[in-house]
């Protein structure tokens, strides 16, 4: 029986997916799991995607284009436009899913053994593409202290050698839900400048912003605008995670040529699932305020419950529907399977995403766990009374603080 | 501005999709372009499949299970059962379309520099997955004079090294509508047994098998059931290429969790299409029946025709709906772009796609093209008396053997 690949046995686990089967077998005993681990919003897709979907009037469900239909491509142009960013179709690609369009990317820019720098702790799965491509993560940890702000730029510096090709930031932040300021941005900027790199930006969390806050996007920095690749994705914006439709954008003609060869090698992305993603284009402003303002209370329920649970810290995220919450036990990996394998409070328990995954360092995180609060309201106070009563009995709670009720 | 990868400088274009301007161009000029370069049957999609994206009654299309709905995968293990490959819904695993379960095989299989052997002319988008996956391809080249048929085990196993990870076949074949024999997977089972390699099999196109003849799944190969990878998709079968839903099928249970940690990273398959493809299992015989008639007569008016015009030569195939035919020309690069940009006949003009592309080997196929007969027989009638004109004035014809009529 010949050996798989070396790359497939460095390649992870998923972290938000691999305590699946103790929630699976939690659930068959009865128990009602809260799923805070994954970025499956419960929020509907758009009556506009939707309806486009059950309208088709196609009788055969054809290619598109490498790059996606034309007419996907015009109208997400004017989309961009329409929030600040000066692109046009030329400048687009659309790949199945954001995942596609990072993977695309890394090929397009990386060769084995390359470096691609990312501030820590980051979106698992850019582990899983930076495997897939050959080239290796080199992470600089942001700290929870100052809620994920982007690390100092001499740290960042420090690590760039001359295989350093791509600095990699996600903003809004999966985990961290950090959105960076145009201050932080501008930093970033100058590095890149300086060394000439390329410098990926994940934004496919923009349009859940808070407090006032407004996203500013890599593709508006001045001067680097061959180094900027932006991804993008449907999944988040209009909830429609399974459709797998996104997008990679740049001004840079050499990486879009280099990006179509790729996307022609799949040949294109999902014909129904694009003419979803155009018609979602016509989702009306009204549909996002309610949505970010339902995020806002989920989000004030869950950060603001963790923070009242004693020894439990949780900055609070300005962007993105997610937080990394700092747990007063010995790990959240452990933490996190007891509480499917072994806890319920009165039937209900909590699964979350241990930290440690979204760490590229050995041993970062381990007392961390990402939350997504894709809940309603009602479900995220009960997750956080589940949390609550369970750190009160959990056997490798290591705080010797103790709420005064216990 | 920071360089590409040398990655991305390897990475082929398509030959199917590379004369796309060139034939954009001809239409703009008012021709009209018949396309025999591009395996898009105008068949149509079975109603069953159809009308389940139109009833869809989700109010969220959600992520499904990285290895694809669970109701899909037991639906499909039921399927495989009944053409007789005895497999349960562990041993598949959902894909982004044959391309991603190619994909994901060489990944979890081979590292950098690992070989895999494939018989040529090959589906040229193997050349791209090979690429991403950083291995290299050594072809063993199949003869035309022969139908394509595979080439002597000894020529195959010279090209055996320490590197040789699998070999690879897609049968029936695309681009040469050859079908193995039992008799020649056997063959190859005696190699991949000896010299203990995975053996990947394209048999996307099982259902297109003619003039009575049954296809023979390497999944019924006796003793290998580690080595061997079966590769599907629903593309050509319901003929819904833009749905892009594959499969990856394999008894080898470490390529099967390492497939799926592939297959964790970017999260999941397309929902809706799933849905789809489900639904296309109640697809009735009389479809298949119906389409492979059709094709068996699009087979018999190309493959006649063409061997009918002076110099042109093309074997028979029994499978698929391509094939590859040699031509009087001093290249088939050059003859199908001047089919394009300089020839028409009666406003028609012909868009093949150059062999060349279908070979690893530098300079084979250069007088070969690939055509895949997926138009209705009218518009094939006319290509064929389209590129028996245009071989009339092709100023680069070499055979010194003219028509009479000319």
């Amino acid at each position: 029986m010949p050996n798989i690949s070396r790359k497939a046995v460095r390649m992870p686990e998923s972290p938000i997916r691999k305590l699946a089967p103790y929630a699976e077998q939690a659930k068959a005993l009865g128990k009602t799991v809260f799923h805070l681990n994954i970025g499956q919003p419960d929020i509907e897709t758009p009556s506009v995607a939707l309806d486009a979907i059950k309208n088709m009037d196609r009788t055969v469900i054809e290619y598109s284009h490498s790059a996606g239909f034309q007419s996907y491509r015009d109208r997400l142009a004017v989309y961009y436009r329409g929030i600040g960013i000066d692109v046009s179709s030329e400048d687009i690609i659309i790949t199945t899913g954001g995942s596609e369009a990072l993977t695309f990317g890394f090929m397009a820019t990386c060769d084995p053994d390359d470096e691609v720098i990312i501030p820590e702790p980051f979106y698992a799965n850019y582990n899983g593409f930076a495997v897939s491509a050959g080239l290796n993560v080199v992470p600089v940890t942001a700290s929870i202290e100052d809620g994920f702000a982007l690390p100092p730029v001499e740290e960042i510096e420090k690590k760039i050698t001359d295989k350093t090709k791509a600095i990699v930031i996600c903003n809004p932040g999966n985990p961290t839900g950090y959105l960076y300021s145009q201050e932080e941005l501008e930093k970033l900027r100058e590095i890149v400048l300086k060394h000439d790199v390329f410098l990926f930006a994940d934004e496919v969390y923009r349009e859940f912003c808070y407090d006032g806050a407004k996203p500013f996007s890599v593709m508006n920095l001045k001067g680097i605008e061959n180094n900027v690749i932006m991804i993008d994705s449907v999944s988040k914006r209009y909830s429609m995670c399974g459709a797998r439709i996104g997008a990679l954008v740049s001004k840079n003609a050499d990486v879009m040529s280099s990006v179509l060869k790729f996307g022609q090698a799949r040949l294109s992305p999902p014909t129904v699932d694009q003419i979803a993603a155009e018609a979602a284009l016509d989702t009306p402003q009204s549909y996002f305020d309610e949505v970010v303002e339902e995020y806002v209370e989920r989000r004030n329920i869950m950060v603001e419950g963790l923070n009242n649970i004693p020894g439990v810290f949780c900055p609070k995220p300005s962007g993105a529907f997610y937080c990394v919450a700092r747990f007063p036990v010995d790990s959240t990996e452990n933490f996190c399977q007891w509480l499917l394998e072994e806890f319920d409070h009165e039937g209900d328990t909590v699964m979350m995403a241990p930290a440690s995954g979204f760490y590229s360092s050995e041993g970062k995180g381990s007392d961390e766990a990402r939350i997504a609060y894709v809940l309603n309201k009602e479900a995220l106070r009960k997750a956080v009374v589940c949390l609550e009563e369970a750190l009160k009995v959990y056997p490798g709670r290591t705080s010797s603080f103790i709420s005064a009720d216990s």
